[in-house]
């Protein structure tokens, strides 16, 4: 920010509607949190929440709250009030700030979570009575650079308490340091180039690492931040569009979605240079699909809270490649790509020795983007950091000769029958080469004679008209007998997905598994 | 060097005459030296000094001694023995790494430095009697990865001593860290992408600055190290067209000696892609003609062996739109650009306030990649980090409202005549408009009236006739009179210069200033 602001003072830093701001102009809101929070009576080390829909106030908080010594704990919108009490509790949260779409779920929060002192208001109508006003704040006189508070902030501060979990087990917060999230942002400029002249749209939910993996190495730059509410497909051509946008970081169920709207095929994207997409895999042939239609260079990212967040990237040359059947590219549509400069990965046996190329194993990662560990779990994070500073992933993949990755699974959605191990991407590959299938979830369900037996819950485009059997005999062609699925259910309404998202096989998975042991990885 | 091991095995690493070794090949040596060098009885921490001219052992001084936990020392083989043996007995090393153009001099350091228990060769021929072999090293099987002592290298291990001062004082050793040289081949990798593809030319000494600036970077991406002798015009032409050479690192004076050598204008370079620049400011005259008669993308760099070294550098629009006479670009040809994403930079008054833009000041230097501090020299450091994390650089300088950086002068190299501030690369700039100049120094001298004089020391090429009067005349076109050299000293011999390339002033100037007194900064 300090970068952007001697060095692009005059350039746009945020598009959000009707709202444009300079470098200098916004700069001067983010420094003035360093004395607006304190004026609430928050000192350095205080635990500020967040809720609320994308806008360049919720980018304030990533921003200023850190750089005010304060620590954010950015919520996922999406999850039930009882959740969110669970995680203010357990982050201790001195404030809440809140948008207009969250009042409710804040008062509630307030009620209930004892830590909760103050709640303030980052929306766009008048600020309800009781509550602080984010822009009061942000209007603040800064504290003055030198002040001893601001000057003890080191790379080992802690920046931002980041809850995960949502697809298994109870929330962990994820703790991120200074050091954590400026080396990212290095690792970023340095797999994937942004340049001051981009233009970035954030689609993503700003709580969750897919947005924000790029907050700071935009800001860096100088590059204009544009902030949509939130992820339509309609609203976000449109933005791209309107805003001659350039650099978009989404996940492959909104990339199927944008192809899929029918005011798309109309839209001038010619703007957009780069599409970077993670968080989970993109199954082969919708992303052909997608390179075919849209104009931009599509490169994969492969990432999690813990790496807050990049670990792997392709090249921009990679997926242009393969989408044109040159090998090795085309072999390498289905991988995240190489680890970045700055991280190392390895691939392990259950034994605990690197495995081989093309050997399936689970990831390690180390870097200095790895998390300090999680809040007040010193037992999760000693089983997560076990090995030095190897955080050890649970994600179960396998590499080529060069180092490229491919993510076959999460260890705990592998689905084990009759002693053969099954990934259930590769099922879902497979899936996806039926013209109608427009999203898949792939899982196992309990099997008396196997243990477990693969099933395919598949979800067909409107107006189409696909039986088990097409989705079996589909299958068949491209994978081994005993990866088809013995049971497929078809299915119209929208798989259910995180807020990231990701689609939640947990709840698609529980009911079946209701009263049985399952084991545990 | 991990990396490049792990994803690019068969690309080639290094060119060196008739050697050329893959990553995998050389990754094998270099991690022979964990091992190899204990075997002589050293031990983590333990201080390795060396002395050579470039060749692809002396990179792997630079990769691998500080991958074994041992510290190099790499000396400037243009000093002295007197000069080389104060800094050895600085260091402490406790062997001495040296190819067959310095078998002597290590023999007398040997013999006048306690410390130095071994000497080491890692020239071409064959091992004198009584030294080890740096090759036997290389082919010690390496320690496990997970070594203690391995294991134990942090962000904070020290890697390197590299004296500086070369052009004033005593030397000092400069500390940098495994941290400082990482964080630097980020910021590099940041400003100017290198790509797996590059091909780098070693050309500068590898004991500089200016060259190790990119030797992790390039390793980092597994690029191939080029490797020459040292510069030579011919030899570097040479070796660009038969190389196929992408890269290069070079400072100001080998760039002019290149543009003036007869074989130049008939080579083939069209494979070099990006030419940086650094060390000293590049006058504007021969940056234009440069831009002209070479293929590549030019970027000026600004850094000092205290930052590890790299502070600012220019896009590489800048040089392109400047030599077509676009501003503002064509204003910023004599800039060294911005501080680059990592590194931050203020201007200082003599009261310590930020200097306003175009406002004249001290530069200062935060960041990552600034040094731990001098070896053994704590006044020295707490003069040079006096302010936290700041270090003060001693050069002046300064910025427009874009942050471009001008460096006007080193603070001791600036003149001080009749109370007006007289920055030398300003009147340098003018002389070099009269086109038989082919190198300038301009210092101050006494003068009984003002205190000091402009005095310019100028080289003309061959076969051109010039007299102190024309220069003169030249100068009054584009400076202010108080600036006009009053004294004028035209040769035909080259100016002295360091091992750097960088015109040594002191020796010029300290002629004049013997017995007088002269104002220190």
């Amino acid at each position: 920010m300090t970068r952007a602001v001697a060095l692009r003072p005059n350039s746009e830093a945020i598009v959000d509607g009707e709202t444009r701001l300079t470098y200098a102009q916004w700069g001067r809101r983010v420094r003035g949190l360093t004395a607006g929070l304190r004026s609430l009576g928050l000192r350095s080390g205080d635990v500020v929440a967040s809720i609320g829909q994308n806008s360049f106030r919720h980018l304030e908080c990533w921003v200023g709250i850190p750089a005010a010594g304060m620590v954010l704990n950015d919520l996922n919108y999406r999850l039930a009030v009882p959740e969110l009490e669970f995680i203010v509790n357990d982050s201790g949260a001195r404030a809440l700030v809140a948008d207009g779409a969250y009042l409710e779920v804040a008062r509630q929060l307030k009620q209930r979570c004892p830590s909760l002192e103050y709640l303030v208001y980052f929306g766009t109508e008048s600020t309800p009575e009781g509550w602080v006003a984010w822009d009061d704040l942000c209007a603040a006189k800064p504290l003055d650079d030198g002040h001893a508070e601001l000057r003890a902030i080191t790379a080992d501060t802690l920046a931002a308490i980041s809850y995960t979990g949502g697809t298994t087990g109870l929330p962990k917060g994820v703790m991120q340091s200074h050091g954590n999230l400026l080396a990212n942002a290095k690792h970023m400029l340095i797999a994937n180039p942004l340049l001051p002249t981009d233009r970035f749209i954030h689609a993503a939910p700003m709580f969750h690492a897919a947005d924000a993996a790029t907050t700071f190495a935009l800001t860096f730059m100088g590059g204009a931040h544009v902030c949509i509410r939130g992820y339509e497909p309609e609203l976000f051509g449109r933005t791209v569009e309107a805003e001659r946008v350039t650099v978009a970081l989404i996940v492959p169920t909104m990339i199927n979605m944008l192809l899929n709207h029918p005011a798309t095929p109309a839209r001038d994207l010619s703007s957009w240079r780069l599409l970077m997409y993670g968080a989970s895999p993109m199954p082969v042939e919708p992303l052909l699909k997608a390179c075919s239609m849209l104009p931009c260079d599509f490169v994969q990212l492969y990432g999690m809270t813990e790496a807050s967040p990049l670990v792997c990237s392709t090249q921009r040359t990679d997926n242009r490649d393969g989408a044109r059947g040159i090998e090795p590219a085309r072999s390498r549509l289905a991988s995240c790509g190489q680890p970045v400069v700055g991280v190392e990965v390895e691939i392990r046996r259950h034994d605990g020795a690197v495995c081989r190329p093309r050997e399936v194993g689970e990831v390690y990662v180390r870097g200095p983007n790895i998390m300090l560990g999680y809040w007040k779990r010193p037992e999760e994070t000693a089983a997560a950091l076990a090995d030095d500073l190897w955080y050890r992933s649970g994600d179960v993949a396998w590499a080529d000769e060069d180092g490229y990755l491919f993510v076959v699974d999460r260890a705990k959605d592998m689905i084990i029958s009759g002693g053969e191990n099954i990934y259930t991407s590769e099922v879902e590959n497979a899936v996806f080469q039926h013209p109608a299938v427009l999203e898949v979830a792939v899982f196992g369900i309990p099997d008396k004679n196997f243990g477990e037996m693969v099933h395919a819950e598949v979800v067909i485009k409107p107006d189409t008209s696909v039986t088990a059997d097409d989705i079996v005999a589909v299958c068949r062609k491209h994978i081994g007998g005993y990866k088809v699925p013995r049971s497929v259910a078809i299915r119209s309404e929208p798989l259910p997905k995180s807020g990231a998202g990701k689609i939640l096989k947990r709840n698609l998975r529980d009911p079946y598994w209701k009263d049985k042991d399952r084991r545990v990885n």
